[in-house]
């Protein structure tokens, strides 16, 4: 049975499984004690920590082990901050950050900070340039830059090395959070903070990665607590410590080889994935990525229904669809790149994935998509340059009320009344569903209509787009 | 090699070893996500709730899992005192807490909240009279009280549905650190908000456990996160929350048989100690106490030595005295119960100790705590009602210059010149070691002499002493 959500989580590399399995032999006492079996798990610690310092370019004292990556993010960020308050109390994040970075920011704005995010191209990408701006035009000193290596939905690899230039430049401390990427590799450049999550790598729960560089101004902010060099309380979680730490490094050494193999599975989901389905996007940078994450929307697709499907044929896969989130928002991601959202699949695959299990993934999907846009009644899939079809004048201006409808409905009714209007028409939708905002502009980039934009309803937004094609 | 501090970290239990072997293989993936994986993750989830939720005596909905008991603790208090911020700022504890209650009371005071701390008796018991007053003698409302369900270091058990009472009749929820505790019992009484540490009752390392009753106002702090209800960020640690579960549940069944028998080898310490070892004082309440827990302090004993000697014998104890701790404090729980800090030592069974253990450990000790007083050149254990050796007309009154020199040395010093005064002389000893504060005080106690009190000296701190038997 394929799992492809890695990028959510990893089934536990069996290098993980069999050195958690000795540490919980050898390491559940507590390190702080001096007797012998203290000092075993001391031994365990120091040595989980300089291997993982190793991997991640960093020196050992560098390094704390927390109880989740959102945990390392929410402490580094935090005590980033306060080390630096008394210069200024901005803080910069791209608009594609993970929400453990974004709900940071909320609270540093909501405790009087003020924050910028920097936008993203339609690839997903920062440009080095607006960090430089953000932090030139910051409303006050920055306190703080972070930046993830590589994005967790679509794949795209940031330019962290030329932002931390950026930042460098500017005297202002980077944290990268380095999630989807450090069991890739190290991240490149002259980073100040990073933060990773085991269970990302095939590591087990429980271990996230905060690494400080000396010379770094940090202020852990909470109660004190003499573990972790004061920067993550608690009990240290050591066999899950000492899982992760030995399955970074195997994960490393095999690193280069699997990145390959998988790049190529990825491609051939890329490449084919558009021409088996009709009206798809592929999105996310097609070669500076991960090597073992793709991303696409399906038009006129319910995108809890498809993964429902792909579930029931074997295939785990997440999405950035509204419908598969309790906000009944589409992911902040796909909004922030301007890419189509309804239909949206992650496929992420795990080290040694089968090739097998892709193509039969490519086999099966089309159909399953057929299948989904026949229920919610797309329109069929308009082969390029099909005129019209005749009928009596078409009025120049429709109006189609989606009020109540949710994704992928509206985006289905617009298409079908778009062929109902001249050239140059103008079909007005009236949704109160999130995702339309982001899908209706989608769809017209996608068909080569004209986004008109948007305005407030008596109920809802109208949504205006004139016809081209 | 007798283990004998469980109450740092308790091996872990066979079961919990064997719930974290399955869980690892079934319960690896994100239990928000919808396909099978997932789905897997979301039901041991669950069942692992319920579970703990029973032994706790709480409503699932009302428990979540954290990262730790420190983190149980810290944000606990945090959010309790958040959810009750327009009440009042005003925050009750024991001052016998865990260190990580009063570290987040530190936190509270700095940001502007009032404290108070209520004392505790000889025996570290606190009187639920004194609870009461400090929530009707409060500078402004109060938001939270804290109180432990037993000690950590001496094993007293609190008097915590008497003191839930006075909290309920004041309107004042009252949070109980079970840390200790719960592996032998729920928490009695009418308790707002528990915490607790899996690793303590042989659990694995990573899990904490915090309830918070229906009806508690509640106001989690630091960036918002989906998961465990918006109460415990990061991505759970799914495995370990299994083994936690599972562990409990089984320690629980074997608690009251296993408390009985531990109860016996506990007593067999309390009693012979002090009989076999001259000049030593077993703290914490005798009846009204934890099964598995007795601390005693041996004076003219240096704490790490004796540790030292008993690892050296195979025996892993822990010691709240000066010496051990990377503060050169004595245990704030000894401090606040007025007793004899130095060669203070802890000992703790885990379940299945072997009574010949204890009777070696027993065996073992008279002469270790013998050799380390003739390495400090103690004075030698004086037979009640010996009398003064003849000499010289004494001196009324003699200075002892202990500066620089730390515990046992002030205390072995006094005791060496106390004899050379008549009865009624006075003996002042110059320190500026702080176990000296604590032990010079406890030492009068224990040999029947009078003291008198402290005051600034040019170097350190003078403690004064009467010669009274």
């Amino acid at each position: 049975m394929p799992y492809f959500d890695t990028a959510s989580s990893a089934p536990l590399h069996p290098v993980a499984r069999q050195a958690l399995l000795a540490a919980l032999d050898e390491g559940w006492a507590d390190p702080a004690r001096l007797y012998r079996e203290g000092r075993r798990a001391r031994l365990l610690l120091d040595a989980a920590r300089e291997a993982a310092a190793a991997a991640v370019g960093c020196r050992p004292d560098e390094l704390v082990f927390t109880g989740s990556g959102t945990r390392a993010l929410h402490d580094g960020i935090a005590g980033a901050l306060a080390g630096r308050r008394r210069v200024g109390r901005h803080l910069v994040v791209s608009a594609v950050e993970h929400s453990a970075v974004l709900h940071a920011a909320e609270v540093h704005r909501a405790g009087g900070g003020t924050v910028t995010e920097v936008p993203v191209d339609r690839t997903g990408a920062v440009a080095p340039g607006a960090y430089a701006a953000a932090l030139a035009d910051a409303p006050e000193p920055t306190a703080l830059a972070c930046l993830q290596s590589a994005n967790h939905e679509v794949g795209t690899e940031q330019p962290v090395a030329e932002v931390a230039e950026e930042c460098r430049a500017a005297g202002v401390p980077l944290l990268v959070d380095a999630a989807q990427s450090l069991g890739w590799g190290p991240v490149p450049g002259g980073w100040s903070l990073l933060t990773a999550s085991a269970h990302k790598w095939g590591g087990p729960a429980g271990v996230g990665l905060l690494a400080v560089r000396k010379g770094v101004r940090y202020a852990p902010q909470g109660p004190r607590d003499e573990r972790e060099s004061g920067r993550a309380p608690g009990f240290e979680n050591l066999p899950a410590i000492v899982a992760a730490a030995a399955s970074l490094q195997v994960v490393r050494q095999e690193a280069a080889a699997e990145a390959a193999r998988l790049r190529e599975l990825v491609d051939r989901i890329r490449t084919r994935v558009p021409r088996l389905v009709p009206e798809v996007e592929v999105v996310g940078d097609p070669v500076r990525r991960l090597p073992h994450l793709v991303t696409f929307s399906c038009l006129y697709v319910d995108g809890e229904t498809l993964l429902h499907e792909l579930d029931r044929a074997g295939f785990s896969v997440s999405s950035g669809s509204s419908c598969t989130s309790s906000t009944l928002e589409p992911s902040h991601v796909l909004r922030a790149m301007g890419v189509l959202s309804e239909g949206n699949v992650r496929v992420s695959l795990p080290t040694g994935t089968d090739p097998s299990d892709v193509e039969r993934f490519l086999e099966l999907l089309p159909g399953l998509v057929r299948s989904v846009r026949e229920r919610f009644g797309a329109p069929a899939a308009a082969a390029p340059g099909t005129p019209a079809p005749a009928a009596a004048a078409p009025a120049a201006e429709r109006v189609v009320d989606s009020l109540g409808k949710r994704c992928p409905i509206p985006v289905i009714e617009l298409a079908k009344v778009i062929g109902e209007v001249p050239t140059g028409g103008v079909v007005t939708v009236l949704s109160d569903d999130e995702a339309a905002r982001l899908d209706i502009p989608a769809w017209c980039e996608m068909r080569g209509h004209e986004y008109l934009g948007e305005r407030p309803a008596e109920r809802g937004t109208a949504y205006r787009v004139a016809r081209r094609a």
